[in-house]
């Protein structure tokens, strides 16, 4: 392997959430100054979350390079204190260092505009993306290749969870990983919802690398409960919040109603102008350099034209979007949904078509689970090492995560116009709205009227 | 005056700098729920700062949230314990309360995308576009109808410092405002630099109505130094920093190109889309309602769009400015400046139209001054009140202020292609750039070479 | 009742957690001026605690001045929001704001030095403490007699929670009480233990008053799921740190060898000195006055003497203390207890009397519980209210708080000095101290040395 | 020298200014473990001024610890990156490190209690002690000797300002070093003052050594400007508050009444006790043992007692002391002052001996000043890095810096019982007091009564 070029002196970006993010390696620097990296600025962290939080604006060039800096503190710490001195005695290999910060660094390279509802109009995948462009032809690539002509492949195998070092791939993505400590601390502080905070220099001293990856001295236990109750609350109050996905079902009806309006024949591709276009186009499979034109400026500039356009539907659905007038919503559950159609059916005789205007969506996370070798995707558990060094899985020994641990936060709901509960003087669907508001009691649907 | 409409419940907007912002009217709910309120989350408040300070992705929407939140504490402590009690006696009017959140939170509603750079190009002013939202045919100016026939005008006059009050001009705008107190805060939170924060509750606690506006009691006197020095040094460290005035000018030479290229006809409407046009017809004045499109993804979506432009002056500076190669620079003065002629000639000689890749860009700022009554723009000063109820400007009472008082901070700066800087081994152009950096020396422009 | 006196300009105590403890009535700021008010500065807080969290200075003033800040903001809201309108529906009654500020502010005014070592050795208790001071011949008592003939009587009611209205009983003394969030927000700052803290400002803003108590909107079940989780974590990790342990135990050792040596005639009186006399005398209840001279500084003044004293045990465990050489300790449970004799018999073999260099304590803390008619102290059960007014127990909500719910906290150990693990090459009992060793095993006691 | 051994892990202090505390030497660890480091516990930093600032508890332990890290993370940093490749080349010798740590950690432990008043009184100096304890029979100096038998005299070296090395001296000593910047943060953050707080990340990694001494590089010189504003800040709003003063000078009253009562035999030593006798022996030196047994709570327990002296003026002020009655001020100046005797009159009419009951108070600081070699303690000047390499001193460079250097802080203040401002409707003084009054002025002594 070639010899790393350290930098003379080291170079500093400053971070609200970091205070300093320490770039020590050319390679880093280069990687850092290539346009698909300097694309994550035009890439929200949070989507449209901002719009019921304001101040989440930080995008995911911020991320990326915290989740980078939080791997350069643990590698340094590691080889500090946990140097390998024999092979086969489980410590850290410090030759790994520089995969693991571009691991770190690259991890979400490949995120597109407002990912989600992308992912699943367009039939992408962003982690699919982030291999493709560290291993296709990029400026990502080219600076790899520095490194030598594995280097790239290795990278690109530590985010596909397939490098042969376990520590590594545990590092970049498990259920204590530095994208998610990193995460969690930025949108605590961009949304300034103080539940997302913990003691991330706690956790940082007690990693341990052990020969199947990285586990946790129980000096630092709770630490990680903290951290653990912290992702869970972040999901139910922020990640979960219904504005968000009122706002997030109205983006994806806009982009349908486009996708139907080409599909018709009702308009044409100057619908959605050059960059727009290539996503579009029907049975086409984006290229990288397509996709790496897509960021948060371009769908919302479209948005904005849309406005103007004759389709009523699409208008007033970009209107809404952009006025920042997100479906409302209520609960709903298993017993509850199969009687959606009733309301469907309310929201419809007040003029809304239901395609458009309404929606069923569920949330979902599950906070934290041990290792299930029979599940679609096993989790690695985290480990706990007592001081006698043996290892015990981390709920074994909390409370708190036992309590957790494999079980599901949930929340399912119905979506649908404002207007359904309005209740005005002069309202012309009045008992329409009367009726629609009979299903509803503590904001939860109650098909029974109970 | 109508009686304000008090909502039942506050409500509550979860801030990062101020914790919450509190919500107890409906006018002032209605006005954040207008589409021109709105929009402001779609204007960043730093503009290109977040190229160099990467935290910075903060919106024009959380500041004027802030600002508003400001006004409210200070008019409630005012309603409090500086209420009126017979005509003249220079206290507190209560009824002002309504004319002044409703001016906080929109005195930055006319701000355009990348407002410095837009006005410059665009002969617009956003203090005047400002008072157009408020008095035009917009969903703002009807909500402020609700208020009182003629109370979109006082809004109106508060912004342009023409209403009667003395004290309510000077919360909105002076040298110790909402505005101000906001911004430092909010930019010293996102781009993560400590020495804008300064003891906020301190100051709101000390302001004092008087019959010419508001002063500070003796006791805040050393929190406003703090502020103003805070100020001097957002302004010094991040507002004059040199790598976003580099981003901002590729971005002001981008938008010159795209005029020039439709003025000599080389281009036609298409290259800018119909959101863009009305800005770039010639001798055409925007309307408020075309105004209000312009947004930062419009540009920004542009720009990405014209990377591909034929012309390879607009598509090589829309590349550096989205893959942020900002133009480099160095410091010149009034002696130095003279002899820039001979700068740009060695850019020219390496390749470079120094119309595009080289500009002269002067950063000013005057971080206090007392009342000059012959000044073009005269100051409102800083009043302090002493303990027997008399004032004096602050800058008497303070070293640290008289030493700011009338000294401006100015950075003057050439700036230039970074390939003039390149000193690597296939150089095509090694004597040229030798050439260019033998007039250089600690940043600094010397014509003489020593 | 009396009609309040306002002071004419709130007065303020600048407060690290709070920013600052608003005063506004002449009785508070009087109260806070009694003599008997002012000693809390002369007591700390955590005791002990800052032998290990070394930042853990603060005192009892603080927090009780921080208590009474969180009443009177909790009160101002329920004053603006949910005052009564007519008897018996459930709000909250604006003349009962006196009577809970000055329950807040007072609530510990009787905390002596060392709280829970003094009270286990001198049989006191300063809850009863608190009520004397109230009722008493006090500068607080004459204080609190300003207000009405009645009122010290009403505040001690509050404190002894008999007081008829059970929402300010609730608001000083329950599980969600103004106590337990300024002490966990207060620890959590001086310690520097970033896991106690919490979202005040949205718990305050979700708390309501109904019939029976204060609930919690459905809004602020998440906040205070955190706060819980904080306490939780706050006790595991700073309340029953076994260093602090260690410590308490010395010093609670020095002050029984004190006792035995003035009991045996070995030492007389002086030894005491006349501030502590009292305190040693048998069979003497404690008078008031007497109480009040002591605090922490009398303690620590004559532990400072007694490193002095013939004694050998007295004179070594005095300087152990301030030294700051705490016992050490491993943990123990129900099964391996009755085998301590084992360890203490190995001890002894070292020459440590066990009586004075060992022992077992047990650290115990039950989280949450709802309430539980049947239980000695039955707890006041946190209430959440739903949209439709309803309400339902926390825990029917929250599984993380269902899991914590009547689970009690529990750390045993046994402690003994640390010369027992010494194994220097000069050690004379080594083989003594190998043979303790055998018995420990990953920080517990196995008896059967497994 | 001896190879330094290094802990096997390093050990952390949790601390809330720095966050932790790194401990990676053994040397380190023995040193705070000694009882002379560990009596620092029992030393406030502040003295009283938790009078006022009630929140401003800490201690020097944490002070000096919190010295020490900010030693270890500059050294560290010159280590990696400014470690001299040749000897007389200016830079940093890795061998210094030790020594430098250890000389920060030690600074302050010569302080005694209340030390400004202490020093005053019984003619000590706490630099000197700190000498005496490290060069003699003290645990701190058996600690040392471990490093090699020159180790102690170097320590002691560095803080008389002898050591041949001025980049250890500096860092320790000097207008920028880690004491101040210590004090200056952990004063902030436990008194809640904002206006402490500057970017010492950033000094940290700007600071750069040479060969006279340790400069900043340009980067870092706004950090520095707003350091040396946050100082400025701290003294005049913190440090110099009357308030403090007017509890300090209550202090040294009663130690200076204990003084004659014991000098004119109306007193024995049993006033004093033990500990406290040798300061009050007269042409008695104390000795490091018998200085080192005096710690704050000595002080206050013997106040305690002594609210029950026969002596009324000793036990006045004892009872004013604990209960927190400082005496009030006024300020005076060089014009006024000599007519202070007209004011002492009239407190004497009023019943007060002025000789316990007033006192003449002078506050004074020099922020900053550059090297004046004619001066009498001439000041390392701070010097800035221009890019060239060159030095410039730091005003010539900042606007901010010039308006402060030279110029000292001075409030002049004169003391008296707060009673003189008592007006109340039984006031048995109503004349005298009147009298008093009329010579004050917006808190200014007037002799002329304007």
């Amino acid at each position: 392997m070639k010899v790393l070029e350290k930098l003379a002196q080291e170079k500093v970006l400053r971070d609200p959430i970091h205070d300093f993010i320490h770039i020590q390696d050319k390679l880093i620097l280069d990687l850092i100054n290539t346009k698909e990296f300097q694309r994550l600025r035009r890439v929200q962290q949070l989507g449209v979350s901002n719009s019921i939080f304001h101040g989440a604006t930080h995008d995911r060039f911020g991320h990326c390079s915290g989740a980078y800096e939080l791997a350069r503190r643990v590698t340094d710490y590691f080889d500090e204190y946990y140097a390998t001195k024999e092979e086969g005695d489980g410590l850290w290999n410090p030759e790994e260092r520089m995969v693991t910060l571009a691991a770190a660094l690259l991890h979400d390279v490949g995120h597109g505009a407002f990912s989600h509802t992308f992912e699943h109009l367009f039939d992408t995948d962003h982690e699919a993306m982030t291999q493709q462009i560290i291993m296709g032809d990029t400026e990502v690539h080219e600076v790899l290749l520095q490194e030598g002509p594995d280097f790239p492949n290795k990278v690109a195998s530590v985010i596909a969870k397939t490098y042969p070092n376990p520590q590594v791939v545990q590092l970049i993505s498990s259920q204590l990983d530095v994208d998610r400590m990193d995460y969690l601390l930025r949108d605590a502080y961009y949304t300034g919802a103080s539940y997302g905070e913990f003691d991330l220099s706690r956790i940082v001293r007690m990693l341990r690398p052990y020969k199947n990856g990285i586990a946790v001295n129980i000096g630092g236990m709770h630490a990680v409960e903290s951290y653990l109750v912290a992702r869970y609350q972040m999901y139910l109050q922020v990640y979960f919040h219904p504005v968000s996905r009122g706002m997030e079902i109205l983006l994806e009806h806009i982009l349908y109603r486009v996708k139907e309006l080409l599909a018709s024949g009702k308009e044409d591709k100057s619908l959605v102008g050059p960059l727009l276009a290539p996503a579009f186009q029907p049975d086409h499979d984006l290229t990288v350099s397509e996709y790496l034109r897509l960021d948060d400026n371009v769908f919302l500039a479209a948005i904005n034209g849309w406005q103007d356009s004759d389709d009523t539907i699409l208008s007033d659905l970009s209107r809404r979007f952009l006025g920042r007038k997100p479906l409302k919503s209520i609960q709903i559950n298993e017993q509850t949904a199969p009687h959606l159609d009733r309301l469907e059916k309310v929201v419809k005789e007040a003029g809304f078509d239901p395609r458009y205007y309404t929606a069923r969506n569920d949330a979902y996370d599950l906070p934290y689970d041990d290792y299930k070798p029979t599940a679609k995707k096993p989790r690695t558990q985290i480990e706990i090492v007592l001081p006698d060094g043996s290892q015990r899985e981390l709920s074994e020994l909390s409370t708190l995560v036992a309590a957790i641990k494999g079980r599901a936060s949930l929340d399912q709901r119905f979506f649908f116009p404002r207007e359904m509960l309005y209740n005005g003087p002069d309202d012309l669907f009045s008992e329409v709205h009367a009726d629609f508001k009979s299903f509803i009691k503590n904001d939860s649907f109650t098909p029974d009227g109970q």
